[in-house]
């Protein structure tokens, strides 16, 4: 909670992957709340064609380096955090691996906490109360 | 915003899957209130057993053909705008690039305009107001 | 209504899938108000390094035969049949194809009836009234 489903064109290394993964939950637990080892991510390396982007729609110029990132989130945060989140996020990718800015996209869609089994077929936000 | 998620069997040509893009992007356009240039689409080639899905259950019969398209839209559209949608997509798709009506599926889920980031670490939606 | 979003690594028979995907289905099934045939599923088979999990984070501990599942669902559950659902599952992935309870990660999200054309271009649900 959350975890990530990341789609960018294949063609990267193990190491570069690597870092786009760390950068990312760096910044999910600087600027929107996450704590440490709450890290679920999944990575779509796409084939030509099947990461379809405009180039220019509000940003970019968008790359073959285009990352689109879809963030689901365990509960709410506000809109601040959200802002804070997508500045922090661009800032680290930019440091490593290395991403454009005008690359990064991100949507969060947003869930509940009992809508979370991290393991054992038990809701373990639940059992925090 | 909004973005699709394309699930189907591999074995289509890039121009086929370029016409599927397409197609979706224009019933988006005519029907869903959705700006042109707003265009993002991933599309996910399955491996035979990648794919389940019942040939009957409301719908069907469903063939290997079967196109599995999950939008996420940024913001509540209403019930007839919705029918509209998948109406004009089904009828799009069936003449571009040739979809049998009974193998188009399509589920929509609903963000906010704060949870989208286009690009460079901002939150575009918010700075329009 | 729903469907399930699996994501795993690459390496299993199309057997121990196949099994998989009935366990899954049967557990909607008995616990989560879901009909039969009412079976839809995309399994994404991830390469090393696509799958990105905690190894501990709230259970655990998780192996290389980690399985997150998200599901789709088309209108709200109770709190209490959701976690029938998750105990069920994860009973019923022990049994067949055999996953550890500890690598099994449930991911709930929620749409409305009207959200879902399953064929033809239609909003079957709303039909239905």
């Amino acid at each position: 909670m959350p975890y990530a489903r990341i789609s960018l064109h294949k063609g990267r290394s193990a190491e570069w992957l690597s870092a786009l993964s760390r950068s990312l939950q760096q910044s999910l637990e600087e600027t929107f709340e996450v704590p440490p080892h709450d890290c679920f991510q999944v990575i779509h390396q796409c084939a030509p064609g099947e990461l379809v982007y405009d180039p220019q729609y509000f940003g970019g110029p968008r790359s073959e380096g285009f990352v689109l990132i879809h963030i689901t989130a365990g509960r709410v945060r506000t809109t601040q955090r959200k802002q804070a989140f997508y500045a922090r996020l661009v800032a680290r990718l930019v440091d490593s691996p290395g991403v454009r800015p005008e690359d990064v996209m991100v949507i969060i869609s947003t869930t509940a906490e009992e809508d979370w089994s991290f393991s054992m077929g038990r809701a373990q936000m639940l059992e925090r109360r």
